[in-house]
């Protein structure tokens, strides 16, 4: 992938007036419907148009290894990715009820689960390697693998995008990889890693003692800087959280709303913002995460998030659940009526 | 209404553990679904089951006028209420949309608004009298007046059981009904004035100054105490307030659950809080409303809103809007695999 190809336009804000007016006209005092009323004029400047709509809205799913978990980072054995992917498979796991629900097709995208899977219609294989290496010793990846999960995550937006999608939730599955998001976190916010750390799925205090631990030392052996979101990304990252940050570029790029879910899924959207600072403006926070570091994230990414749930479990779950709020921005948009088609007064 | 007929009952704490432990059963980390699981835990427990469903989700949109418009507490004339109710019947207000989007049936209320509306397949006429009486000068409605809004809200709620729905959303329109609202709070909350005005459907400085001096005046004229709620809910209260706690009561006492919209459906349940405590564990709390009051109406009652995203419109919206999050609730207690069924490990 040359990044090049992702370059991220800026937001034209031609429309904005006439989008405002439109939203003043409808039969509701001016900014009573809040937060509703900025998504939609969000998801209206980003189609460049009054009457936004939402077309096949897509979760997709990426999961993937990682080496760090011999050092026992999580309570969970590494072999739990592989079955949550055929969990996922199954449509058994919370991603799959949630997306159901909201009327969002699911893909998972195999970047580098240490199993080899069956073929199976709802996954895509995008395999970098079987798990990434364990970044206390050495990069996770090399720098090409890096690039190259990049370039397949945007690929494969490119190609929903062709098909008609355009609005994309982004989850993840793959234990470790809060471990990744709080290193990338700190090297790129510049913020002490005992401050990006969360117990992820479950940690105790010794457990998380421990984690802090391992990935200070990690930290200190890399010395990576703020500058080089690729390389921190390539000796941190998972598979999956590169193939994410690719993924995000390429929608942004196509003009799409990107859902952001929650501690992982914005730790990849970071690397796509250090890359393309305009990436933002596509972007929909979806929920901010019951894991600690991620309301510390969405505040240097100066974002608000719309639910507040205290969920904490990664999947896509936060996204797919914030899809009506932003169908619900479209359709009053749309569907509304104004002060002067109803007949109803204005203020005096 | 005799309010022996609508007590509520306490909520069986009887399948707690079993409910719970289906819930720990599922794909994902204990607790990580957050507020979810608390939610699915609530419903399971008001429907006595380990197999919750949501039957008939309705939305009751009670309105009514208000005496009190003529001392100028609202920017927006009193003909907005009968006008808006039209705008319902016609399908282009907010609350239409979002019902709609989410499968909700609508009724509206005729609880006591100042037109003679014609017969219309969605609206129901329930109508005490053509406004409230101007509380600054005399209590807004005789007592028999309010003990009639509350029977009649509590067996409309009691046929809709009947017919079989399950979960209702409480909205509503009234030109003026925030002052009612906020006297309510002030008295029942023992709380002043002052922390319980905010500026309804958008008073500038100099109406919110106007508006709570008129309220001061009107509290001090009637000097009621807190333990006096349906004397407090017919001195101040609207027609249609006062018909949505008879409903809430109604909707408790027949073990459905309540989905509780903003400030005004909130000052309406406090009303059948006083009388029946037990109600508040049949209700879901929606948003917190940006109206200024709501917030901390809601810290009083000691519970927290699903959503918070500044709407403060009413009319059932922020009900309308976090419907989905219940049906998240249940759908992942009924739908989502165990770690067993999966063949997922568990933590280590």
């Amino acid at each position: 992938m040359t990044l090049e190809n992702y370059a991220v336009p800026n937001l034209s804000q031609q429309l904005a007036p006439n989008i405002r007016y439109k939203i003043d006209q409808k039969t509701k005092p001016q900014g009573a419907l809040g937060a509703l009323e900025s998504l939609a004029l969000q998801i209206a400047l980003i189609q460049n148009t009054l009457n936004p709509q939402l077309h096949q809205p897509m979760m997709l799913v990426f999961a993937g290894d990682h080496g760090i978990t011999h050092e026992g980072v999580s309570p969970y054995p590494q072999a739990v990715t592989a079955q949550m992917v055929l969990n996922f498979l199954n449509g058994g796991a919370a991603i799959n009820v949630f997306a159901n629900l909201h009327g969002m097709h699911m893909q998972v995208i195999d970047s580098g689960v240490n199993y080899d899977f069956s073929e199976h219609s709802h996954l895509v294989n995008a395999k970098i390697g079987k798990g990434t290496r364990n970044f206390l010793r050495e990069p996770a990846m090399r720098f090409e693998e890096c690039e190259l999960a990049m370039a397949r995550g945007a690929e494969l937006v490119a190609a929903h995008v062709k098909a008609g999608a355009n609005v994309f939730g982004f989850g993840e599955m793959g234990i470790g990889n809060t471990s990744s998001a709080s290193c990338l976190m700190s090297v790129l916010c510049g913020i002490p890693i005992t401050e990006c750390v969360g117990r992820g799925t479950g940690l105790d205090d010794a457990g998380l003692a421990k984690k802090v631990e391992i990935l200070q030392k990690a930290l200190a052996q890399h010395a990576l800087d703020g500058n080089q979101p690729v390389q921190t990304l390539a000796t941190f990252g998972g598979f999956e959280i590169a193939m994410m940050t690719g993924a995000m570029l390429a929608a942004a790029h196509h003009k799409t709303t990107l859902l952001i879910d929650g501690f992982i899924a914005t730790s990849a959207l970071l690397v796509a913002f250090k890359l393309q600072p305009n990436v933002l403006d596509y972007c929909v926070f979806a929920h901010c995460s019951g894991e600690a570091g991620h309301r510390k994230l969405l505040e240097y990414l100066k974002v608000k998030p719309l639910l507040d749930l205290g969920l904490r479990l990664g999947e896509g779950t936060g996204a797919a659940l914030a899809l009506p709020l932003l169908q619900a921005a479209v359709n009053f948009l749309n569907e509304m009526a104004s002060f002067e088609s109803a007949g109803v007064s204005q203020k005096c």
